[in-house]
């Protein structure tokens, strides 16, 4: 009985686990080439995930009606645009000025006259690696309130968002807070990013109420169809390859054997989790409802994606798949369950992130012997939970002082007519 | 006789051959070090590549008709999804598990174990950069067959290519198989992604048969007008901007001069060759039809760059324009015979791919002193026809059991409603 | 009085300039590791800078109408390969060929010849990087004139902008000219490309005159609405991406901890002046005329990326922010300042790239103490002044020849059928 349970446990770590690696041996590389390498990671994976950016605006641009598509636009560069200047503001400081196991940093502009020469990397390459995922989070709370939010009160809330509350819960786990304290483990953020962002969506998406005659009308019709489906899988391919960036610059480093040989694996189960997701989703969908829906699709690589990035180094590659077709299982259900509780979330980035990173957070123990399930709770629990109660609170502070909601006769317009003064697509034959 | 016979011999060279470079030298890099930055090389040349996966979807996207933008967005997300699954399940061993100069590998998983700290680079780097790969030759066979194809046999065709034919012939040369034996070469895939992928696509397009209507209405009139022209140009220069990756990467080392300065030549020679391409199709559309048809300047470039890729290092400057440019004007010559010949190429992949990858392969004896026209023939010869008539097998079989065709029904409502259920463009003013 | 000066001084200091480096250390990395990161250096920016055209073209497509689409892709893909060819043919010579303090270098083609191993980079990469400068500069001519010019005129003004006129002046700063010995500074081309673009495009303009109806019929209406804000979103983050090439590579070092620090907070200054940008005409066009323009949010991250680039090193985070506001600013006041002059500059280019591009070049001496006010004028408008009167007389030669206008006609079918003979969006339900 013993035996065949160590057979079983040897054969699940076959199948799900990657080979360890030697002991840690020391690095014969020259410490001022590894200081060029790790800040040439912190760049390289930065541009790369400041390039997700775009590829959500395409994402959100696609999958809303053309009606709304230049608002979703002008508010996909403004987030990005406020993320970069709160989080120099004071983002960076709150986050990383944590004591240790402690809960808050300071508020104070992030300088960059740290002395670098007793440092492994530029501390200006970090700055601006941390600063992209801070906007990563706001721009998943872009898409589900599309059609219906005014431009300005989202902008509020993504400079508080993104200058306050995203470094607070941030410095937790990554600036050494009490979550790190605790053994929480949290890869590259599934649950720091996604988690968050999902969850800060939720909170407006439920203060802010569905677009005008979305559950009244019955099923989503053609009033509300995809403005472009080859700008939203576009923006899914975009995001797909600032992933590679975003789990890969999350080793944190490209100075030894290790590093360059782990940053490898990142790559292959990021990519495998997102394969896995589309064609799992592909199916069900075509199993289910006779077409193969194609925004599924997209939002299965999504999904896959999210639910790597908690653990995408210590998986095997078959585990990154199993990771993540589940976590795109888990956005095609998720998308239902929102749909009958009446939350409107256009372009399903709740599911995608909150949904699909809370499963990925919890199923780092399945891989990582370091980690267990009770702590991997207890961090996602922690950080939805003060995400949403405190989003909520900002969005209903701006609800009830300058409103958040465009009027009805705003949305029969369109918010490009009422809010941007312009057409999306002018296109005339 | 002789001595200007030498005078021109010695002409030629200098107009049409890379300097020669200095005797190799002895790294004088640290092996760790050498160790990163082979790597880095992977991995950077390998998003690189993975990101002409979305080229090749707008591209696609951007040329059929409106009523099939969704399914071919589907299936390119599909595709790369199912190369990166079955190069893990099969292909990468099917490949390289080859014995020296033999013909196939072994059916049996990747896995990333390999022991790293005897190899001068990481296993999984080098992975991810032949899976990106092995998705770009699936990519090919998607436009060709736009518009009157069923998703789900063409979902199983890509397994099928991407899991066994493609690593087959790969293995060949890359994995030191018999052409690679014989003498054959093909730096980055002229004839094995390119021409392998066009072959298969060629094979689908004899079996398939024309879209609805395609060759009897006459010429190609507007139902069959391409339904994005920007979208069709930004795929094109996403593939470009590919193509440093595809092309340098395929140097696969990164770590001593010679290493860095050859990545620059075959930079400079990629993207001259593009060039050419562009200015070749312009010219010659202007004078023939007087109009500057835009989509022969795309495919202009995209000829050039396939014909560049078997010899990206070995040709001047002035070469890399010469073979590009006569790789282009092939684009324009092959997409008229195909016209005449009613085999209906929906984006000009075949003359694109398969014609210019011919072309490339057969023309590095020109530049490339250590290699023989003859075997340039053998193995393209020996490529083209595996994928050919392989393909064609593997298409009459899905042809004869679950059929490849949609109705003529589902062609006039358009395969974006019959399959995906979308209509890709929903704009309304 | 002294002493509160010195204060003032101090805090300046503090607050706008970046906190100075150490003294120069002694480089520890081995000489061919250095080479090999600087080479990559070259290659990775460069590939960042060559995409920047298709965020040219992007932009332009999106902000054209949808009659001029496809003549705008043509353009955009033909001006990169123009400038590919003609650069290799005399440019980089012209440039690079200059005597020590000198005016003008050879009219040669480029070899890729040179002895790297005493070098510190490969020539090669150099080379690549200088050319996609080249490239971006005509990209900036290319959407001014959009709507009404004839393609091949346009084509030929690209062969002598990318061929003659902007290497002349590029290499009186970057290739040792007599700007250099004067001691101007343009870190990575406010001036040498963005101004120096947009004084060619401006004298296009000029002697093409407005679009058809476009200042008869009163303010901007709709017959010329922009085709797809998405698209010239898309444009816009691609170009923002790029830019991180543009002005991170113009370092033009990577062999040191010097160079990965300046680096870094090149990345950063350059972010935070785009965002800026954005904000700032975010806030002006709300204000004024009560919608929030998301065009001129575009133009206005635009506006503070060429602001910065002239000097993205020295300044400190609040100066960057100050810097690329301004910037947007001026792009407000220089549109309408062109409009009010009848001067038709369909994308914005002019204020973007030549007012921007002056302001951010004057403004180098306020955070760089090597710098002189009258130097960065002598240098700007120098530049200025020759590339607009040389093109002025180069667009003065093609329309007494061949003619660079478009007829009223053609202007009413559209370029696109007119010149191109398709159809750029063709969306049918």
């Amino acid at each position: 009985m013993k035996k065949t349970g160590m057979l079983l446990l040897a054969t699940f770590s076959l199948l799900f686990v990657s080979p360890s690696f030697a002991a840690e041996v020391q690095s014969t590389v020259n410490p001022e080439t590894t200081f060029i390498f790790n800040t040439l990671l912190f760049l390289i994976c930065g541009f790369l995930v400041m390039f997700m950016a775009p590829g959500f605006a395409m994402l959100e641009c696609g999958l809303v009606t053309s009606k709304s598509v230049a608002s979703i636009a002008a508010k996909n560069i403004a987030l990005y645009s406020i993320a970069g200047l709160m989080f120099w503001l004071c983002g960076y400081n709150l986050a990383y000025g944590i004591p240790e196991g402690g809960y808050i940093g300071s508020f104070s502009p992030w300088s960059d006259g740290t002395d670098f020469a007793n440092d492994s990397y530029a501390a200006g390459s970090d700055w601006y690696f941390q600063m992209v995922f801070c906007a990563t989070t706001a721009s998943i709370v872009s898409g589900t309130l599309a059609e219906r939010i005014k431009i300005w009160p989202f902008f509020l809330f993504a400079a508080v968002l993104t200058g306050i509350l995203y470094p607070i819960q941030m410095g937790w786990q990554w600036g050494g807070g009490w979550l790190a304290a605790k053994g929480f483990s949290d890869f590259a953020g599934s649950t720091l990013v996604h988690a968050a962002g999902g969850a800060a969506a939720l909170a407006g998406a439920i203060l802010l109420g569905p677009r005008m005659g979305r559950f009244t009308k019955g099923a989503l019709t053609t009033p509300y169809a995809a403005s472009s489906i080859p700008l939203a899988t576009l923006g899914v391919f975009v995001l797909w390859f600032g992933w590679f960036g975003f789990n890969g610059g999350s080793q944190l480093a490209l100075g030894t054997f290790d590093d360059a040989k782990s940053i490898s694996t990142i790559f292959i189960n990021t990519n495998l989790a997102a394969c896995a997701g589309v064609m799992v989703n592909a199916v069900i969908t075509r199993v289910i409802g006779g077409k193969t829906d194609v925004v599924m699709m997209l939002n299965g690589a999504l999904g896959g994606l999210v639910a790597i990035t908690a653990e995408p180094l210590a998986p095997s590659p078959f585990a990154a798949i199993c990771i993540g077709g589940i976590g795109a299982a888990i956005v095609v259900i998720g998308s239902s369950v929102l749909e009958k509780l009446k939350i409107d979330d256009v372009v399903g980035a709740i599911p995608v992130h909150l949904f699909a990173g809370i499963w990925g957070t919890l199923a780092v123990p399945i891989t990582n012997a370091d980690t267990t399930f009770a702590t991997q709770f207890l961090g996602t629990f922690s950080v939805v939970a003060f995400m949403f109660v405190v989003s909520l609170g900002v969005w209903f502070i701006l609800k009830s002082t300058i409103g958040i909601r465009t009027s009805d006769e705003a949305q029969k317009k369109g918010t490009d007519v009422a809010e941007i003064g312009v057409v999306a697509y002018a296109i005339r034959d």
